[in-house]
């Protein structure tokens, strides 16, 4: 018994069958005498669906009103969770993320959490409601609505985990839990049972899409425990928390990212304070640079080699062009036909030999 | 120049074009130099869809819920008109009906407006933004939405209208003013230029479907003028005022009504008192009777007949059935293959012959 915060992406909730099923997981875990907070994105398709609708009328259309479009998405779907909860007989209410509490800053289609006014949760927790509470969206200052970017739900379901220090807070997704690489691609792929925030958080950054990053960070923070688990397959999941089980797995996980180039400029005069004035250069085009190579080449020349993500790599050529010192003649390579792959795990650190 | 309120209907905004069209009128007011509050309804088919959404779910649903989930396709349609009027380059701004500040009370999918309060409507207009606004819904005491039943943009439209003193309030259709007759069926039924609020109002009751009775209601309680009008074909429409020319026209218009069943009790013995058991007996199973026809018979008895729509008229046989005084052989008649013909206007009360 206690605080469940529950998590339910767009596939999770497609279509009417799928929501009785979450409804089903729900009430579940009511029926245990738990209190229950549900977080819904929209449906399925249904952004995808507001997005071609705006795109017709306008390509370039504000932040500001395709937050307004949008948000409606989640709204059908805790207004339609909240009618399956009813049918099943349990107590329940819908709330927007204004009416859930969520406070955030005025940058549209990416706006961050200032607070979560709990106000409202506690007291229809108390009246023993299932709170139903749209992800992804809150109000600002202004009194107008807002979205929270990729991965949103994630956060609005770990904000509501930390504002009302819930238990746990069960992240459903439509796989079951966390493995040590995409289980698509990989045969013996294992799913890990436990993993700490900072192996998480690595993972998330380095391409793996169970866990969004800010989500992951705000329940280090306050030390809430995720648990990334299948709304299908009624098996347990993968808990992510402070501390975990080493299982005595050196390697936690790999990833791979496809999204990259990597661009090399070769026979670079060799003055003190090049390389610094090329990574000036492509920071002030807002580009971020990920693994960087330097090697000494002849004749007091050396070669710098990084890699970008595919659709920054025509800029930073560019931005790399109009740099004085870089000769119309030096050449400059870029190649896309390349791979990030990632090796993440607490015991690569101090165990020899795992690279290996 | 002055402060115009424009409302556009489902039909009026339910595709790309339709909302670009819409947008085109918006502007053009707005560059005469008017100052805009555009109330626009959801799209199309948006509310069967959703309708049709919940009911796969719950038959059932609670009306809060309803509302949550209807309320959405309002937020889509603002949303869209307000990137489409930034297409065209002007300023604007959307807000959902409790951003606009509409309080209203707490009668789920049929709620009355209480109140708006126009801070945020007179900022963003002091702005020179053309203002979009959700129709049809508010927000309650227990800051839930509400919606406010059928016809409800219109009477959105013109409770903006009347809280900002407009000018005028226009409301479009795909009809081009108010008609004598349902112009699809009287091949010669005339358009009115001018018609008074009391002459709208029967026309609405009578089953005239242009304007809804809470909208005429308000707008002649603070004598806004109305303005029925053709989104499609712009030529000028119908204004609904307090005094409007007569025209040298004795009938303002002549509807019908099918939804009708007469019910006949034929030979009640003629005691006194008993049409008012049989009223109250049909109030009781909250049955509205419209026209009552009563007549004498032979012996001693008299006949009763009454009209009722359609589908109460099975509640009320059996309610006069349950009547003590309503012998088991009693003929009751119920004919459903009958209609209501209305003769509206000013002139019927002063000039005899009109009927004939």
């Amino acid at each position: 018994m206690g605080l469940i915060v529950q998590k339910f992406g767009g596939s999770s909730v497609a279509n009417a069958e799928r929501v009785m099923n979450v409804a089903k997981i729900v009430t579940d875990t009511y029926k245990q005498g738990n209190d229950v907070v549900v977080v819904v994105s929209a449906q399925g398709d249904t952004t995808d669906d507001l997005i071609a609708k705006a795109k017709e009328i306008n390509t370039n259309a504000t932040k500001r009103e395709m937050d307004m479009l949008l948000a409606s998405g989640e709204q059908i779907s805790i207004a339609l969770l909240a009618m399956a909860i009813q049918s099943l007989g349990f107590p329940v209410i819908s709330l927007l993320g204004w009416q859930a509490g969520f406070s955030t800053n005025s940058v549209y289609s990416a706006a961050r959490i200032k607070k979560v006014n709990t106000d409202r949760l506690k007291m229809e927790l108390g009246n023993k409601k299932i709170v139903v509470v749209a992800g992804f969206q809150g109000l600002n200052d202004k009194e107008d609505i807002t979205t929270l970017g990729r991965g949103g739900s994630d956060t609005s379901a770990v904000a509501i985990a930390c504002a009302l220090q819930a238990d746990k807070c069960q992240i459903f997704t439509d796989v079951d839990g966390v493995y040590t690489a995409d289980p698509r691609k990989v045969k013996n792929a294992k799913k890990l049972s436990e993993i700490t925030y900072d192996e998480m958080l690595e993972l998330a950054t380095l391409g793996a899409q169970v866990l969004n990053n800010r989500s992951v960070e705000m329940a280090k923070k306050y030390n809430i425990a995720l648990e990334v688990i299948s709304s299908l397959n009624p098996i347990p999941g993968t808990i992510v928390k402070e501390v975990a089980k080493m299982e005595k797995m050196l390697v936690r996980g790999v990833t791979k990212d496809t999204d990259v180039a990597r661009i090399s400029i070769v026979g670079l005069t060799d003055v003190p304070g090049i390389a610094f004035k090329i990574f000036s250069k492509l920071a002030a085009n807002n580009i971020n640079v990920d693994i960087i190579l330097q090697s000494v080449g002849r004749n007091n020349t050396k070669d710098i080699a990084f890699t970008v993500s595919k659709d920054n790599a025509p800029v930073a050529i560019e931005a790399l062009r109009a740099l004085p010192f870089v000769d119309e003649d030096l050449p400059i390579e870029c190649d896309t036909d390349v791979a990030k792959v990632s090796v993440v795990g607490a015991g690569m650190e101090t165990h020899p030999g795992t690279a290996s």
